[in-house]
């Protein structure tokens, strides 16, 4: 593992000052049907609309560029896809050369971003995303590449989660809750960490999914769960257990669980396209389907939705949006 | 009709100056694909990405704040849906109200964000945008309530073509050749006057639906062809006639027109998802098509393609998305 600093207010401004210029900021948008529905303001943070098709970019550049600056030229790291594509995007961006293994499991589109972006793409035997981590550790380690975490780099935490509880903060002033999908727990750590330093009165609402809510399960036990068995989702990013360190930050900052099925994240992305017209993809769904299914707390301002992807193959996108919802 | 101003420098620089901070600044993204296929460096302006689902949010915006000022407070509007849209959006943050007369075939997803933004929507008993336009027009002067072309008002072709034309070539230095949709003409005409007077070696290049192609028409003629007989379409914001004014400026200003099938506009719509995961409406499809099929011109520096709109209903994008390419 490449050796970081612990998470902190400066890390994350620093970090939210490094990506200016170099990110898109993304929109938030207004959803007057969400807001009908809950009576409360809410407002979808368009981050699916990042370069790389996720927000994984922002934790990849800052954390690469770390490592460049110390005169690494190359970097590996395990992914769902997202952190992948960031991470290939970066090391492009910076002339270094990046391995990435995957699960078995990966959507394709995932794979050819990544491919496009000249990485060095190692597919799994594994369909989960733990067991091909463990592998990916072994294979980096007797290469001697050094490896970054997809969820568990305070660095990536500061830049993934924190510099968006930046720009969130400023986008919809007022806003108090904050509903988000957490896997492995890196980008909520970095925002909850920000947002309950910043506004000790807002309200962090994590959703996970039914079938691996490792944070649940971390929270009942007291001891981040490290591990989950693979499970069969089209929200392959949070598939598997949560990262020690981003359960450190999340055990004393989240407010509320929701887990939410497969069916009901589905639905949700149906809801996007009928809504919005845009697509996101499976991982993000879960905390759009929270307030479909009005499982968020009663908020006293405004809310805000983290979208988090839009990386999924057309494929996958007909199946989802072809079925219905009577 | 409301009586406005030549369309000039000053008045595109004037919306550009009224847009900033009122719409978003939507992306450029690099098409990877594309650039290798043509041999050029290729970039998407992703317009789409603007609020109300597409560029004419910006028009709409300048045009309703200028007759707001003059003490207006109703307008009203014939619109294939995305003018529409603008226009009810515009309306509803001025405080203003919005009668918008929209032709039989109009996506319900236009109409939902029309009425969800307080419009009053009236549905024509013709299918095609012409006929529509004839019928809204006689009943605005019956009911006495100031209309705005959507695509004849030299203030809206300067908000919707001009200020985008002030972005893209800041976003993308360099750029020499532009393609772009064009129907009515409106954006066009606002993009390609700015354009040509600030880089007069550019290169316009102008897709139509080969279904109804009034610029190509008109410009065989060297006189506006103004209607159109009606055709069905993925593309509706493409059918029917050309502006007598955006005509005016387009005839000197345009280097290429290239005409698009259904079928390729269809198969666009597909590749954009396959390779940026984002959704767009027909009527841009076919600047990308015209890519696509390589019918663009050379371009010495790098080539922009508009994509003007998002709104397309679920039901149609999945008959889209579900066809094959074989």
């Amino acid at each position: 593992m490449h050796p970081s600093p612990l998470l902190s207010l400066a890390l994350i401004k620093e970090a939210s000052s490094f990506l200016e210029g170099r990110i898109r900021r993304t929109p938030v948008e207004f959803s007057a049907d969400l807001s009908e529905r809950l009576g409360m303001e809410v407002w979808l943070k368009l981050e699916n609309l990042q370069v790389t098709g996720s927000f994984k970019a922002r934790g990849a550049l800052f954390a690469l560029h770390r490592m460049h600056q110390e005169g690494r030229d190359r970097v590996a790291t395990c992914s769902a896809g997202n952190h992948g594509r960031g991470l290939a995007h970066a090391a492009r961006e910076l002339g270094m050369k990046a391995t990435i293994f995957v699960p078995a499991s990966v959507d394709p589109v995932k794979v050819a971003g990544m491919e496009r972006d000249g990485a060095d793409v190692r597919k799994s035997a594994f369909p989960g995303f733990d067991e091909t981590e463990r592998w990916a550790l072994e294979e980096t380690e007797r290469l001697g590449i050094p490896f970054i975490s997809a969820y568990n780099d305070p660095l990536v935490m500061a830049a993934n989660g924190g510099s968006i509880a930046i720009e969130v903060a400023e986008q919809v002033p007022g806003a108090t809750t904050f509903v988000m999908p957490v896997g492995g727990g890196g980008h909520a750590a970095g925002f909850a960490y920000w947002m309950k330093e910043t506004l000790p009165v807002s309200t962090i609402v994590a959703c996970q999914h039914s079938g691996s809510s490792a944070l649940l399960k971390s929270l009942e036990l007291g001891d981040a769960v490290t591990e989950m068995p693979p499970i069969h989702t089209l929200a392959s990013g949070l598939e598997g257990g949560i990262g020690p360190n981003a359960f450190d930050v999340l055990k004393s900052r989240v407010d509320a669980v929701c887990t939410i099925s497969e069916a009901e994240l589905r639905h949700a992305m149906r809801w996007m396209v009928d809504h919005h017209q845009v697509i996101m993809e499976g991982s993000c769904a879960v905390a759009v389907a929270a307030c479909l299914q009005e499982r968020i707390p009663k908020s006293s301002g405004p809310v805000v939705i983290f979208i988090s992807g839009r990386n999924i193959s057309r494929a996958s996108l007909v199946d989802v949006l072809s079925e219905s919802d009577e």
